[in-house]
Order: structure tokens, then sequence, then C-alpha cells
């Protein structure tokens, strides 16, 4: 089955104290965003990528091409006013079925490992979500109290998420709404169920400056190990 | 108010590929817990350290102190065969009334500042328990399915967890259950509200090697900031 990677970078930076979108800061020399797209180059060369980014950032983008050489055949798309907008921009680029891994552009530590995983197990169960167990414990707040919850029953969710690209296409066109905080919850408002699978804990995202730092030696170790 | 800090280290550094127990582990060239019981000296040189040690790991711990020449005032109590119990354990070394902050030996982040801010909250509302926000989507999972969550409601709690001693006290001589996953759940279930404050995404859990690797970096990138 065909299969795609919609790469979505529309942050803005905002959390990150820097003037460049957090896509776009350097890790170990280079973007951000160039190892996002490194790593599903290395899952597979016959991957159809589809980069998501705000319209501003084109000539940004381009220019950092220049610089770093990175000449990859991906498909260019402009991104739109909420996270919900751009990834159905960028499922419009889409023609003909197959599968979708839909992913942050700033989970750089994305391992090829974990892609071709979500690939295999969204071709039996039309979507493929990665999650991690929580290490801490967690607690539900009210208006004014809180309370202990257990654990054991949640999931942190994290990209990719890959879908039948028929399936989250359709998903997609039903109407916005705040709640949709991911590409999962847009399935599951649509009637799917969600198959989640066990991710890493490695692929964290990029929002703060510590998330940089921790990418950095990450990176570094698994070098290291390599 | 008197103040006291319980510093639970009863790991057996099980989910750790290592023999030696995680909070032995050198980061920047020192133990683990010695950083984080010089995170509470570095708040208060008054502070009563209460240390629960496993009884098979106190000759390590003294070849320890020995060898990096650590050489604080601390009660030094033998843990118990769960959190439950080495906390209680601990407990027991403190005689009359004040306030305790009780905390994770293998979380060697903590700052002065936040241990500080514990005690002063508990001092106003009995208990001040370090909370962070979700940054990922949460899905709750049942027998075969998962569901979407409002992850704005969820806290991922730290510690330390701090309380009044005769309130902790009494809610730890009440009896053990699987579900008391940390000190704020054992208050709860005597009936005690439970005050969160914000905690810090620097102060991580030593619970993997990978762990310690992000821990590194980030103790040597905020000696480059201080």
């Amino acid at each position: 089955m065909k299969e795609y990677a919609l790469i979505v970078a529309g942050g803005k930076g905002t959390r990150i104290k820097s003037n460049t979108p957090k896509q776009f800061l350097e890790l170990d020399g280079m973007p951000v965003l160039m190892h996002t797209l490194e790593a599903f180059y290395r899952y597979s060369k016959n991957i159809q990528i589809i980069l998501v980014l705000p319209a501003d950032d084109f000539a940004t983008w381009e220019m950092l091409c220049t610089r770093h050489k990175f000449h990859k055949p991906l498909l260019l798309q402009r991104g739109g006013d909420s996270r919900f907008q751009s990834v159905k921009n960028g499922l419009d680029k889409i023609e003909g079925d197959g599968l979708v891994a839909i992913h942050d552009g700033v989970r750089p530590l994305i391992h090829e490992d974990i892609i071709g995983a979500s690939f295999r197990l969204a071709a039996v169960h039309k979507s493929a979500v990665a999650a991690v167990r929580l290490k801490e414990s967690i607690r539900m707040t009210d208006q004014d109290t809180t309370k202990a919850m257990d654990r054991s029953r949640f999931r942190l969710i994290q990209t990719p998420q890959t879908f039948q690209v028929d399936l989250i296409k359709k998903a997609y066109a039903l109407k916005e709404d705040d709640t949709l905080t991911d590409d999962a919850s847009v399935a599951e408002r649509a009637g799917h169920a969600i198959s989640l699978f066990e991710g890493s804990y490695e692929n964290i995202k990029i929002t703060t400056p510590e998330d940089l730092v921790v990418a950095e030696a990450l990176l570094l170790s698994r070098k290291g190990r390599g």
C-alpha cells in the first residue's frame, strides 16, 4: 500500500524564547525539522512526504535547504490557522488511498523502526497511534479539588499517528472544534476506534529550551551507541 | 516551624540496566542521591534530613560518603518492603510537629526554590504537592478501547510532596494498599484535600538509562546558565 508521511511544522515558537520557529532551531548542527524528515527517509526511500509549513516560513525553509544541502523530494503545503487546518491542507495533497503517518515536525528523535511499526499496524487496524505509559502519578483537577487517578489506565499520546488515508480524510472533513487536540481525537469523533501501540520515551516534542538540551543529549548518546 | 526532608531512596535499580541501585549511579561525577541531598542543603542549612535507604545499601552509602567527602548531618533510616513502608519508617524518626518534604532520592535536579515554595505553601495549606501540566494528549484505556480525555484537567505528580508532620503521620498510620502510589494519595485517603503547585519539567525522576543522559545534559546546561 502507498505510504505517505504528513509532517506538520506550523508552530510559531511562542513557548520557546527565540524568534526562530522551533522547527528551525539547530540540533547537533542541523535544523530540528530536517532531523525529523531524515528519520522518515531512513525508514523508506519510497515514502511520499508532505511538509506543511506556514506560508511565511517557505523562504526560510528554502534558504535552510540550500545551506544544509538538503535536497529531498517532498511536497510543500501551506499551513492553516490551526493544527487541524494544517493537517487538513496536507491531506488535500494526497490523491488515492494508502496509509498516512501524521507526525509533529518538532519530534526529531523519532526512530525509523517506530515509523515502520506504525505503518504495519495501521495496515491491519486502520489506525496506529504511538503512546507511552505514565512514569508519574496523575491527578485529575476540578474547580477546587484534585483526585488521584489510577495511572495504569492512562497513556500519553505522541506521534506518528498513522491512518488509512480514506478514513482520516473523511474524519477531517467534519467541522473543526477545540476539543480535537490530535489526529486520533479527530478520527475518534468520526466514529473510529483508535489503536494504540507502545511509543518511545525518547520521542520527545521540542517545546521548551530544556527540550532542545535534552534532545541534543539523547541524539549524541544514540550516536555513541550506534 | 521546624522543617524536615524525608528522602526516599529505596529503589533496587531493576528498571535500569545496572547492578548499581539507580540512586548511586554517577551524575556529573557524583552519585544521583548526593545531588538530591545537596539541593536540600542549598535550600537551608537548618533542615533536618532523614534519608531512607535499604539496610543492604548502608555500607555502600558510607563508602560513597567517604569517597566523595560527603559529611553532612543526616538521620539514616532503613527502608521497608515498599515505598509506603519506607516513608512510614522515615516518618518514625520525626518527633514533634513541623513540616516535612517527602522527596524521591532519584530526582536530583530539584531546585532549592521549588523546595522553599513547597514549605511556604504547606505552612498555609497543610499540603503542597509539585505537579506539572501535560505537554501531550492523553487517552484513558479500558479493556478494549481508548478514549481521548481533556488534558487540561490532568496533572502529572512529582515530588517534593510537603505536609504538616502530624497530618501525614496519621495518614501513614492507616493500612497500606496498592492504589496508594504517592504521599498525596495516602493523605487523600485519610480525608485531606491536596493542594498542588506548579513544579518544573526539569525535575525528572531517574528510572531509565536515557533519564541519566537527560539529567546530565540539564545539569550542565544549568551550570552554563548559572
